[in-house]
């Protein structure tokens, strides 16, 4: 069964779109923790990030500081952190969080809750940016 | 001045290795969230990480898989997370942690305290996988 990131990825499943081109895709995290955060994944399906081939691997870093990039520019933050945990979709992906502080990208933390019309325009904002 | 892991990479300070390259250098975190937590970085010194080229970024990963793979041998586990936070040495540095579930990447969390044999005798052990 497909994961539900390929899912987004074959437009069956909607997502808040930040980004995207011929192999990598990035989308708003829904359980967001901080405004802002976004998935990156490879369009190729593999459940562990380093059974990725090299060039894959190697891509999907290049195209996460792209994303990284936007972010950092619609939230001023002193970085973009990035956490690849992987236990819940059996599908490679990598947080990009805007962060002040470590405790931002605390994953026990609670996790914001934002409308879909907030979504939606921090997609737009990102994807624009 | 130089950052203190251009220290390490210049033995200047001492640490506990798993692996080297021409750019990149391995070693275990001395306040490790679990056995095996190990640090991977570029020998350039560069403080965000996302301010690295692409060919060095790329390379890093690449490095930082082949260290996750020395440290599954090593440490059976379900996968190795992998965290950039960057907001304490002002040289980037990707943590890779062997985890079975979410909360044991969680920094928030207390560090092990592991005595100096325990932490060289698990370099070599990596070292050496």
């Amino acid at each position: 069964m497909p994961s539900v990131f390929t899912r987004i990825i074959r437009g069956e499943i909607p997502c808040y779109q930040v980004a995207e081109n011929e192999h990598y895709m990035a989308f708003l995290d829904i359980n967001p923790l901080q405004k802002g955060h976004t998935l990156v994944v490879p369009k190729q399906e593999t459940d562990y990030i380093f059974d990725l081939e090299d060039k894959v691997l190697s891509g999907l870093f290049v195209f996460a500081k792209e994303v990284a990039g936007k972010i950092e520019k619609v939230f001023p933050c002193d970085r973009i952190g990035i956490t690849v945990i992987g236990l819940e979709v059996p599908h490679a992906h990598v947080h990009l969080i805007p962060i002040h502080e470590e405790k931002d990208m605390n994953f026990s933390g609670p996790k914001m809750v934002l409308s879909a019309e907030e979504m939606l325009e921090i997609a737009q904002r990102l994807s624009e940016a």
